[in-house]
């Protein structure tokens, strides 16, 4: 910002979760809001935003939160997002923007809109971002940078405010794509949803084994298995909220995996082996891609710290 | 080592990508093997093993370099160990141990075994780790710290030779632990095998969608299936060997993950939150287990940079 007037006089965060705290901690660092109103249902979260100074003000009432503000965002679980919207709609102020950060957008936009008075721009977002903890220590304000963040703005959005919306999220270090909810829910569903719900999958199938145990599950991890495990190890009710507000789009890429695994199955029964390579060769290219997209680091395995026992390791 | 001799006499590595340029690193900075003897069947990796100085001598014939050592160690994809065990059969001397990395254990017994005179001590290994890069650049001494070594000895192998190759992995940093080929294929299935596999499968099913570009799938992939992008990257050659030499097994393991997929995907369509939200709790703990018995860090996002643009970003 070249002036001293921040982008946004009032800001109010209703959730202070992982990205709640996030957007806290970087809209501050950044310079981009006025004042910080935190609201959160639970008296010791709100608390805990308090001691980690995250806003200027703290509220249990999310309308209290909202009430004035210019710019609100709603960052629960997207199953809450319908008694959020009840909750502040009858408060907004002609002009405020009332966005999201939900990884499901179709079901938000069909909760949130009948609540919401038609004086305020609605413009659902979803920052393609975090990591498998949660609560508002988790965040910090480097989360967004580099990442993608999503606006699927209603037809009635003035196009300022999605501009405003969008330098906001930029000013976070974020890079800006707009899309129809049904088109975001598509996609999320195949880069994100579906890659949730096989980590998930294959952790409790290996948890279920009888012929092996635990132990060996956890010591051999090392082989792969470890990778999934950090996403298995996501906020359970976010992500059940996840599924079950986009199930469409779920089912439809969880069909088309179980049949080209299924495909994969018989190639491997049937030992013919040129059917794998070229598939491994193939994807192979797609790492390389997103590496040069800049979404990942080229490190070899994640630049994960070798050499050294990992923290919290009780074993050497 | 207290004494100034070391443990191995003359090491052979056949063999020298990841695995087998590892080994010779760590023999030599924790002076494991008084020689290492290296042979690869490419003239140019053997350039380039030299070029890096891996060795003390190099040679194109594996039985060239077998002959006279007191350990060799096969580092080749697993469908090429009954052919190396071939060549080298009849130059193995008296005493000596065999040994591999193999990924699969019963497949390599099978293999090699019929071709390695009764005078030598076959002791199969699966050192476990690893990362998604291949060749002999791709190779640090510090790969084997603290990760887990198996050791599938045959019955006829002398106790005094696996107590030996046991002292050989710990030397370079790594836990021994000793089961039968059978039990390993089946352990490695699930903590490896399969999860390798989903991952390749995922990612060829993202890359095949019509209404999801690529493009997109590299942009929006921070939501998760960027992590499936890295074991997807991993060695085709090796990767293709493992499904075919641990079928029955990798089977197995498949079918019971499908189900529980099935299983999965019924509760989503039914919208039955508490299925979804009980396992999500429960591979919670999984994770915590893994990185309590020193497997992984507990950095959020495996440690990741945040807050800069990834090596190779051309978008920032």
């Amino acid at each position: 910002m070249t002036d001293d007037k921040p982008l946004i006089g009032r800001l109010a965060l209703v959730g202070i979760g992982l990205i709640g705290s996030s957007i806290a901690r970087a809209a501050r660092v950044n310079g981009l809001a006025g004042h910080i109103a935190i609201s959160t249902r639970r008296q010791e979260t709100l608390d805990r935003a308090a001691e980690l100074g995250l806003g200027d003000s703290y509220h249990l009432d999310a309308a209290e939160a909202a009430k004035d503000a210019d710019l609100v965002i709603v960052s629960v679980p997207v199953g809450s997002s319908g008694a959020v919207a009840e909750a502040i709609g009858p408060v907004l102020k002609a002009g405020a923007i009332v966005s999201d950060v939900g990884s499901v957008k179709a079901s938000v936009v069909r909760q949130m809109q009948p609540y919401l008075p038609s004086h305020v721009n609605f413009i659902p977002a979803h920052p393609v971002a975090g990591t498998e903890h949660s609560g508002p220590d988790a965040g910090f304000a480097e989360l967004f940078q580099n990442r993608w963040c999503i606006l699927t703005p209603v037809p009635e959005a003035d196009p300022e405010a999605i501009d405003r919306l969008a330098a906001f999220w930029r000013g976070m270090g974020a890079n800006v794509e707009t899309m129809t909810p049904e088109h975001h829910d598509l996609v999320l569903a195949v880069t994100s949803h579906v890659p949730h719900l096989i980590a998930y999958n294959i952790v409790g199938t290996a948890d279920d084994l009888e012929a092996v145990t635990q132990s060996e599950v956890m010591k051999f991890s090392a082989g792969g298995f470890r990778d999934f495990t950090r996403i298995a190890a996501s906020d359970p009710t976010m992500w059940r909220d996840v599924f079950l507000h986009n199930k469409e789009a779920v089912i439809e890429i969880l069909g088309r995996f179980t049949e080209d695994l299924i495909a994969l199955q018989r190639a491997i029964r049937w030992e013919q082996g040129d059917i794998l390579f070229d598939l491994f060769t193939r994807t192979r290219a797609i790492r390389r891609g997103i590496i040069e997209a800049g979404q990942e680091t080229a490190a070899p395995d994640f630049g994960r710290p070798h050499g050294k026992p990992a923290e919290g390791d009780k074993s050497a």
